[in-house]
């Protein structure tokens, strides 16, 4: 991040501190204080006001020192509470104070006690509708996150072999990405068989057997930002009913990528996906078609059947349909997807796995 | 867990409503959930009032099914807050409603608006002090975890060569600890060389070299429990300063668990760290000499220069003084003990790594 982005991102939030009446805003979310700043690191929190000052410590005070490029760096020695107040006691003219309403009850009054003469609000942050639409380095830090992570999955799966545990595959995974310097962006998903119809299923002890499905969710984390990707293959010969499932869920994807384009209703993205489905004859997934991306793995905007609001040039989504039978196996496929001026562009493309080859997705 | 040890928690926890004037209290924090009900899984919380009941979703129903022994178990259907609200608005005796102050200003709110003729008082959750006193199950956990981390580490170790970077390392370890099913109880901390000084470097792209050293900084969870041990190795010939600092880290350590007994007061312990480190000419470690350990990975008590109380029967916590020269190398070892009765129990034993064979530590 260079420091005229992060001197536009803070423009615009002060333009939004002034329309909502606050002197000052305590910015506490990790990922808000990145966007703003750039520093990757936790455990700080950033004050916008009469300047912009980054709270940290002796354990980030290197990293914050090569990564801010918005705003003082300001090196705490007592705990974070009296060390924020205390920097904001001084601003005189400060009548109202902000703070992100995802900050603890616990934090809110500990701030407030400590605060003289002045008003404390919790307030929705309004760092969140900034970062739902990203610039182009936003989303090429994407594509890369996904790049590396195409490069783990090859690595990966060179180890399958019957026998083999859903925890060791998602162990190797994440293995291959710390190998390239990164990390996993969540834990890693990992469903042999039948374990891919149960939605929330932590990779465990179960072994791969041939004719098993796979389906690995995972995504690799750069420079703050996430991939979040799904495929899902069959070890060996796929029966003719995941076949079928299989090119329903493909279909849906392809359905509800084309309905991308800034203006469109996310109620009818999802809608495209649900009704692709059923129309071959399938039950549709029941978790939401997509979510936003970015800095956190799941963000604002999300595509379900309840949804309201429309797409932006700028907004990054996956879209990930899925079929699951219980007791047989599940499908599910995730790609990435920005909204561009001329509709859509998938970031999660790439010769192997990526979206371009679907097909290469049954072993 | 089993049911017994359930209803004694929930128990305790009701006296405590009823001394706070509370009838009723919302468990948001999942490690209370677990403690209270022995759920492991996320997203849910737990009421507790004329009935207990853990509300999750079809994501966790399979596994709260499983594992939860204390309370009955409701699937809600629409978002968190409706449902608990919901739930609590049918308790027409419940007038007023606690919930634990580390939930988010955006969640009390919420909550207080969707309640009718209720008072929500956020507070410091009743939970917290309970957790502290472990019983033999709980110490037994960490002990299993601390084992399975002994095996992995040594299985990792074989990895060890020239050209191995620190992230290459810190997988490898993770990656033997899901072999075994199971998960890192926190990012695993690998720091080559000087990199060692840095208190909260993360692991990279750093390649050993002959004649550096080694800090591994690691822990496994287990049903819920974790371990949290470090060990520090000379990859070589260790160096004299080194050996000497080492040596000193080592007296620390022990000198500090000596004096954990029943009615020792916090600070006496983390002194006797730091006198052991400062009469040998070294600086001691700038972070606290350890931290209870149980569910969470930090929690009280907390060894500090300036911690108030005294230690009690079945506290367990981490003891790892640390000795860090800039531009040279860092040195920590840190075990997990339990007090007892008689003294303490040093939970982290083992025959290659564990606290009864330090002088291995230097390889």
């Amino acid at each position: 991040m260079n420091k005229k982005t992060a001197q536009t991102r803070l423009a615009k939030l002060r333009r939004q501190l002034r329309q909502q009446a606050l002197d000052a805003l305590i910015v506490t979310s990790p990922a808000n204080v990145t966007y703003l700043t750039g520093f990757l690191g936790e455990d700080s929190w950033l004050l916008v006001g009469p300047r912009t000052v980054l709270v940290t410590d002796s354990r980030y005070i290197e990293q914050a020192q090569e990564e801010c490029v918005g705003g003082q760096i300001h090196q705490r020695t007592e705990p974070m509470i009296p060390a924020v107040a205390g920097l904001l006691n001084r601003w005189k003219q400060v009548a109202t104070v902000g703070i992100e309403d995802t900050c603890t009850m616990a934090q809110f009054r500990a701030i407030r006690k400590a605060l003289k003469n002045k008003t404390l609000k919790a307030v929705g942050s309004p760092v969140g509708p900034l970062r739902q639409i990203k610039d182009a380095d936003e989303a090429d830090q994407v594509r890369r996150a996904a790049r590396a992570g195409w490069t783990a999955l090859a690595r990966a799966l060179a180890h399958l072999r019957p026998g083999l545990t859903e925890g060791e595959l998602a162990g190797e995974l994440e293995s291959q990405m710390r190998r390239m310097g990164l990390r996993p962006a969540f834990d890693t998903i990992v469903c042999f068989g039948p374990n891919g119809s149960r939605n929330h299923h932590q990779p465990g002890s179960r072994r791969l057997r041939k004719a098993d499905t796979i389906l690995i969710d995972f995504g690799v984390r750069r420079n703050g930002y996430c991939s979040d990707t799904t495929r899902t293959f069959a070890f060996g010969k796929a029966g003719e009913e995941f076949a079928r499932a299989y090119e329903a869920v493909r279909a849906a994807q392809q359905a509800a990528i084309e309905q991308i384009r800034p203006g469109a209703a996310l109620k009818t993205i999802d809608a495209a996906a649900r009704e692709a489905i059923a129309q071959r004859g399938f039950e549709p997934h029941g978790h939401g078609t997509g979510h936003g991306l970015g800095l956190a793995v799941h963000e604002e905007p999300y595509l379900a059947k309840t949804a309201k609001g429309r797409l932006r040039v700028g907004h990054l989504l996956t879209v990930e349909p899925g079929i699951y039978i219980p007791g047989r196996f599940g499908i599910r496929i995730e790609d990435d997807v920005l909204v561009t001026e001329s509709g859509r562009t998938v970031l999660t493309q790439d010769k192997q796995f990526g979206f371009s080859r679907p097909e290469l997705s049954i072993l």
